[in-house]
């Protein structure tokens, strides 16, 4: 087992050793925002034919090429084709045919012209213009041609994938699964949300805190309840946890005599593959692996045995467990975006480990600004429910001055949604 | 009627006309991601007692200070505090209390020693080094004092808050209700996914393209299914979208015989604010509101008529539905970003209106440059699955040359989330 990593190593370790999961199929709607495992091709024609872009009549433009304002040609208007229409009846010459968009071009005819462009009287139209060859139709195959590849495998599936897919007629798709987590508090003193807290007991908000974050990545939680700090308790709650892609503690993995975590893992085959990052909040972090996994020759889930601490949990979560989550659901892009910033207020530390500093972030002036969210004292929680980024304070500097250029890691997805609409509206 | 807004026009007018939505009350778990409704503030005192941040040793400080390397203190070690555990016994003078993190500290004792900085012996403990006052020791109300407020109303529910509000006790929680949005698609020439397309049938793709738009920005679609192009149908398919928060249509709106469309809506009440925005692709937009609404007094919902083009239809989404949905779902937040770029390839259209390009975006050599995805007939649906962002080429302008730089509004939400980790991991 490898001790005290950098955050640099132990991300690193992490994503070598953990992998892109296998496909699943879905229905198409449930595919949103997950990363395709098929390579889509076209199996239609789209449009299926030769069609109207616009509402308005179909035209030979032979007929039109003396067309003026001086000289209109008139037309008749022989028949109608509706969207969903059949085109057999061809247009001849001095003719028009009525034509609604998404409706077949009939034969005979080589262009549309907009219904604001022509003069109805009765069953004839007058045209002051001459029309282009083509001039809105859409051809056929435009679109989607029979065996064009449409998405590839690995691209994520955002609305218009989704459209795509319908068009296309496919309800079902396939896609890379979702990572199951599962998540374990275990303490004597922790209680559900909705138990008294009577002797000390406080609730095991860690649980709720991580299954939201892995709502959030888009993996799916599953939490297995609170265990006792008794071998056979906890014994009893890792084996129901075995079937997951990832295992997610929190607590019971620094070096008390009370912590039975790590021996209950290691009993039933776990391998540490490293303990402790130079980070704070986040040192006493495990990260494991299940070679043998619950069924042979699985590989098993992964173990995350995160500090106890509700900040040091959630940041350390964020380092470690999110890219790991987005690689095994398929994603390239597994890191958190970080921006620079200037930092609001003066930051001592002692040099050593790298802190991930809570801060608010806001753009003044055209520069944004980073300020902490006050007490980071790793208990205080609300400095983390404040935060919206992460400052990176490396491990050999011991200060920042006001004013410092600083790299903030942005944790709040809501940062870049934008307040105003970013241009001009002309 | 307004005819022919700018976008600017158009925005600003839907988001007068739309407001935040009504609470509702929903169980936490169920609250990810939305705008809270109300103040919460603390019931409970977090740490309840003061409690020990670390698995170690409570001591009284005066017993430490002539402590050092030659002079080590021994003191006895004379019961344990396990976390969950109370502490009623005091720590007399010479004497430590074993103590494990999360425990309430005895009286008598004024800080913890951390294990590691411990020599145990048997029963006692020797110890090298002064221990300062509260050292290792977290505060009662540290974390939460009885009465502060925890997270205001308009917040954002991120995982952090879910964590807080379990910490509190709090099962349930208001949030501001997720817009319902009927969607509608009408057209004799169209079929659901599931359908066969002879005879030049078109699947109704646009609906569950804006469906999962709406499901992307946190609002609840349900799907209405397709109308015929006759007024009974429509009426009675428009009528089931009376109950919703906004009903998105695609096509019918523009000024085609067949479509019936704006005759239904007007007779069922609904009153058009605009029709038409000086946007390529999605000019022939409409914009209503039901004053009355199916229940008395209510306002009724709003009608988002978007052109029946697939891309346009998608476009005038993001520039005019998802903002509306965003601000009914509480959020002041409502814009996508954009960004700079630089154009990689020339760019011509006629000067007027103002067109969004779909592009995408990659960076090289530390600038970001934006590519048009291909072909912008507003009917070649790939170029929109394929594009990150949407290029605002003004309405005055006509030519944007290669090395332009541009501003693109970014529509592919994983376009911040990063390939690497943005900084040294020291």
């Amino acid at each position: 087992m490898q001790r005290n990593l950098t955050v640099a190593q132990a991300q690193d370790t992490i994503l070598e050793a953990v992998f892109r999961l296998a496909p699943e199929t879905v229905e198409s709607a449930s595919a949103l925002s997950r990363v395709l495992a098929e390579d889509v091709r076209s199996t239609r024609i789209l449009p299926p034919a030769d069609c109207s872009a616009m509402d308005g009549y179909a035209v030979r433009t032979e007929d039109l090429r003396t067309a003026s304002n001086a000289e209109p040609v008139r037309l008749q208007v022989a028949f109608e084709v509706a969207a969903g229409g059949e085109a057999t009846v061809a247009v001849e010459a001095g003719q028009a045919a009525r034509i609604f968009t998404g409706a077949p071009v009939p034969p005979g005819a080589d262009a549309v012209i907009m219904q604001e462009h022509v003069k109805a009287d009765g069953d004839h139209i007058s045209i002051r213009r001459e029309v282009a060859l083509g001039d809105h139709i859409r051809r056929a195959g435009e679109d989607l041609a029979l065996g064009d590849s449409v998405v590839e495998a690995g691209a994520v599936v955002r609305p218009a994938v989704a459209g795509l897919l319908a068009s296309l007629g496919r309800t079902v798709v396939s896609v890379v699964r979702r990572p199951r987590v599962a998540i374990l508090s275990s303490g004597d003193e922790l209680v559900e949300p909705d138990a008294p807290i009577d002797g000390g007991r406080i609730v095991a908000s860690n649980s709720y805190t991580l299954a939201a974050m892995c709502r959030e990545v888009g993996a799916e939680p599953y939490y297995l309840g609170i265990a006792q700090d008794r071998p056979e308790d906890l014994e009893a709650h890792v084996r129901a946890a075995l079937v997951a892609d990832c295992i997610v503690t929190s607590a019971g993995v620094s070096v008390g005599d009370h912590d039975h975590v790590k021996d209950v893992f290691a009993k039933l085959g776990c391998e540490f593959v490293f303990w402790g990052v130079r980070l704070k909040p986040g040192h006493p972090m495990l990260f494991g692996r299940f070679p043998g996994g619950p069924a042979p020759g699985s590989p098993g889930p992964f173990l995350f045995g995160l500090p106890g601490n509700p900040v040091s949990a959630a940041v350390t979560f964020e380092q470690f467990v999110r890219p790991a989550l987005r690689k095994m659901s398929g994603h390239d892009r597994v890191f958190r975006p970080t921006v620079s910033a200037r930092l609001r207020a003066p930051l001592t530390k002692r040099a050593g480990r790298m802190n991930l500093v809570r801060v608010s972030l806001e753009v003044e002036d055209g520069e944004l600004w980073a300020t902490s969210t006050g007490n980071q004292s790793s208990g205080v929680f609300r400095s983390m429910s404040d935060a919206q980024g992460l400052l990176v304070f490396p491990g050999a500097e011991s200060e920042l001055a006001a004013g410092d250029e600083v790299t903030v890691q942005v944790i709040d997805e809501s940062f870049f949604v934008s307040r105003d609409r970013g241009f001009e509206g002309i």
